[in-house]
C-alpha cells in the first residue's frame, strides 16, 4: 500500500453565472488594484488516499469529485497528484 | 504589456477547524469509498493580469490574496502561474 496526496481543483464551467468572481471584481477598484479580470472562483480540495497503485487511488478520486465534489452540470475538476509516499510502491504505481 | 493567467489556492492552515472537511469525509461511508482521510477543502481563485513582467503581475495576485481572498489568520495560499500569453514579454518576465 501506498499514500499519495491529492488536490482536486472545481471551477464553475465557462458560461456559467459565478457571483463570487463578480463580487472579487467589484472589490478590486476599492484595493486600488488595475488590469485583473476574468476572475473564477472555484474549490479546491485536498486529501490524501491510501491505495494499492497511483491509478487505483486515482480512479477513487475520480470518483469522489464527480459524485461528491463537484456538480457535473455547471462545475468542471481536475486531479492534481501532490505527493506520493512509501517509495518504492508509489514509484511502480507511476 | 503581457497577460497571465494564474491559479490562487487558498486553504485552511493545519490545526483550523474545517467543518467541509469534516462534512466530505462523513460522506464517504455513504458512498462506499474506503482509505480516503485527511480532507481539507479550500478556495480556488483563477484570474488574469495584464502587467509589463511576470514578476509585476504576481506582486498584484500576492497583495490580492493576501488582502481579499485569504483571511492570513487562519488561512494559508499559494499562487501558480497557468498561463503567459504576448510570448516574447512573458518570457522576459520569467
Amino acid at each position: 500500500m501506498a499514500t499519495f496526496r491529492f488536490a482536486v481543483n472545481v471551477t464553475p464551467k465557462a458560461g456559467i453565472l459565478d457571483p463570487q468572481g463578480r463580487a472579487v471584481e467589484g472589490s478590486l477598484g476599492h484595493l486600488g488594484i488595475d488590469g485583473v479580470s476574468d476572475v473564477r472562483v472555484g474549490r479546491r480540495v485536498e486529501l490524501t488516499v491510501e491505495a494499492a497503485s497511483q491509478s487505483t487511488a486515482r480512479e477513487i478520486v475520480d470518483r469522489l469529485a464527480s459524485e461528491l465534489l463537484s456538480n457535473p452540470l455547471i462545475e468542471a475538476y481536475d486531479v492534481e497528484l501532490l505527493a506520493a509516499t512509501s517509495t518504492l510502491l508509489a514509484e511502480a504505481g507511476r
